[in-house]
């Protein structure tokens, strides 16, 4: 066993995810760490209700992906599904926007049932991805209700009434998380931090998918004053999103449409940031600002690069707290 | 125009149903009728909640069958249902003994949420029925609880473990609707009933689904004394039930297993009853207490055997209605 492995199998880390691009990293990292080192904290601030039942996306998008169980076109549902229900409620003069594929409803019938009868989400989240056999953690960023608002010329809208109904097309002025000022981190979460060896900032939306995550109350602090090793992975790679409206976002809030701007959002949380190849000239801008830089390949297009992607990015941090300790 | 065909175009009719067997009853009455004549009063004490919703199956049946969605097959559930979401449930570790179909699915979460926001089963059951263009209007007997327990050997059983879990293999030593010491009829069934110039009782199981009905508070005193021509359907045909246990209950709690036997529960209600050519040696015992008797074929096997009983019930029980007020 050479150095690198042995650390690896000691390493306990923390995943900061939304949906799509945070639950790839996730499902590399879990290939690469032994079962149980993984605890992955979920964005929970896109949960709505619909057709009274809890719905979580991002949740339900880590735990399908967890499990191996994700539809590979989409990023989100499960592969094989079908949509008889939706035609049914369709048939019902119901407006069926969101699309709850058959198996999909089964997450959201028996999590709202659990809820209903007082267990908290993290207990039904861990409920359903044991079932599952996922071998890692899933962690909802709170079992208090957090939720995103997106400020638009058009007014505020529901996240999901911007991301999916609207497919993201409104320009974004502003954006609120409802409820983080009264919402605590679980006392999972705060364990899983506490105890971590590396924390990790999937690609994920910054704004709207780790944005919640870091505006729960204490959970930045907690971050900031933490031992571990803190790499992020940008988002954006070449001027664009890999996936989703985070690159308008950010130009509509002001920020730099590059890893630069990521870097400058997450800042005094970041020791490292893991960038594309393809942004290898913006590296010394991001390292001015204090945060060192690895640079490969971060297109996450199938099993293999995704467990690349997570085996780089793990060294990186590792190699990075040997530094600090050193 | 004959006269039945004028008599029939004014006559309000309320049937008195429970599932299957009541359905296709009220579906055959449905196209006899002219629309908006017929209302059917439906057994809700098999209702029961399952991973959190609320499940009306003898509703669900009548509704289905009345919007013509019904499987042909089983007689419940709907034509061209699948099962990806009862799969998944069972990949949850759920016991999937009841089997809902990913269509029913959109039926029992819209009815659940309607409930939940505080309308009535009698509410929520027009919308769906409504959405359907169902010109017929199914009424819940109650919109207060009511549930059948079953005695057997084993001990008491909620009604759909004994039904559906157990495929009704217990002995039945006795029938328990709890709750309807405390339901009323809806007002809609009460006016129903009052305004009806027939009412039929389906040939469904008389302890189990019309058995609840009659004993919801009132309805058997509204029935005594409803001015309405009052015909029963029997459900036992040459000493067997058409469907379910309905003979074997008979026996169990010592009634007679054949249409005299169904005359004598109901007794007082009753102005006449439709039995099967099968039967016609049982006519006289039936006239011998009171209640009138037609005779003819009684298996609904098809839509035009649906639409033959529905039209030689209706016309006997307007002849009925002559005599009486002759």
């Amino acid at each position: 066993m050479n150095e690198q492995q042995t650390d690896k199998a000691f390493t306990r880390v923390v995943a900061l995810a939304g949906g799509v691009g945070g639950a790839k990293l996730a499902a590399g990292l879990q290939v690469v760490l032994p079962a149980g080192a993984l605890t992955v904290v979920v964005n929970t601030a896109d949960d709505f209700r619909l057709w009274g039942l809890h719905i979580s996306p991002d949740i339900d998008t880590v735990m399908y992906t967890l499990a191996g169980l994700a539809n590979r076109e989409t990023g989100w549902g499960l592969a094989g599904d079908t949509w008889k229900s939706l035609e049914m409620l369709a048939r019902y003069g119901r407006d069926t926007w969101f699309r709850l594929g058959d198996m999909d409803l089964a997450t959201h019938i028996l999590r709202t049932q659990m809820l209903h009868e007082g267990r908290t989400l993290t207990e039904a989240t861990a409920d359903l991805a044991s079932a599952l056999n996922i071998p890692s953690r899933i962690l909802p960023m709170s079992d208090q209700p957090v939720e995103t608002l997106v400020e638009t010329p058009e007014g505020t809208l529901d996240f999901q009434d911007y991301f999916v109904r609207r497919r993201h097309s409104d320009v974004v002025t502003g954006v609120v998380f409802r409820g983080a000022d009264k919402a605590h981190p679980t006392p999972e979460v705060a364990a899983a931090i506490e105890q971590a060896d590396v924390i990790l900032f999937c690609p994920s939306n910054p704004i709207v998918s780790i944005g919640p995550i870091l505006s729960v109350l204490g959970m930045r602090e907690s971050l900031e004053r933490s031992t571990a090793v803190r790499v992020a992975v940008s988002p954006i790679v070449g001027g664009h999103a890999v996936k989703g409206p985070a690159a308008h976002m950010l130009h509509s809030l002001g920020h730099e449409v590059s890893a630069v701007g990521v870097a400058h959002i997450y800042k005094a949380l970041l020791d490292g940031m893991v960038i594309d190849s393809l942004d290898a000239n913006l590296a010394q801008r991001i390292e001015e600002i204090g945060i060192a830089v690895h640079i490969t390949d971060t297109i996450m297009k199938d099993d293999a690069s995704r467990a690349a992607l997570a085996e780089q990015t793990l060294n990186f941090g590792i190699s990075l707290g040997k530094k600090a300790h050193a």
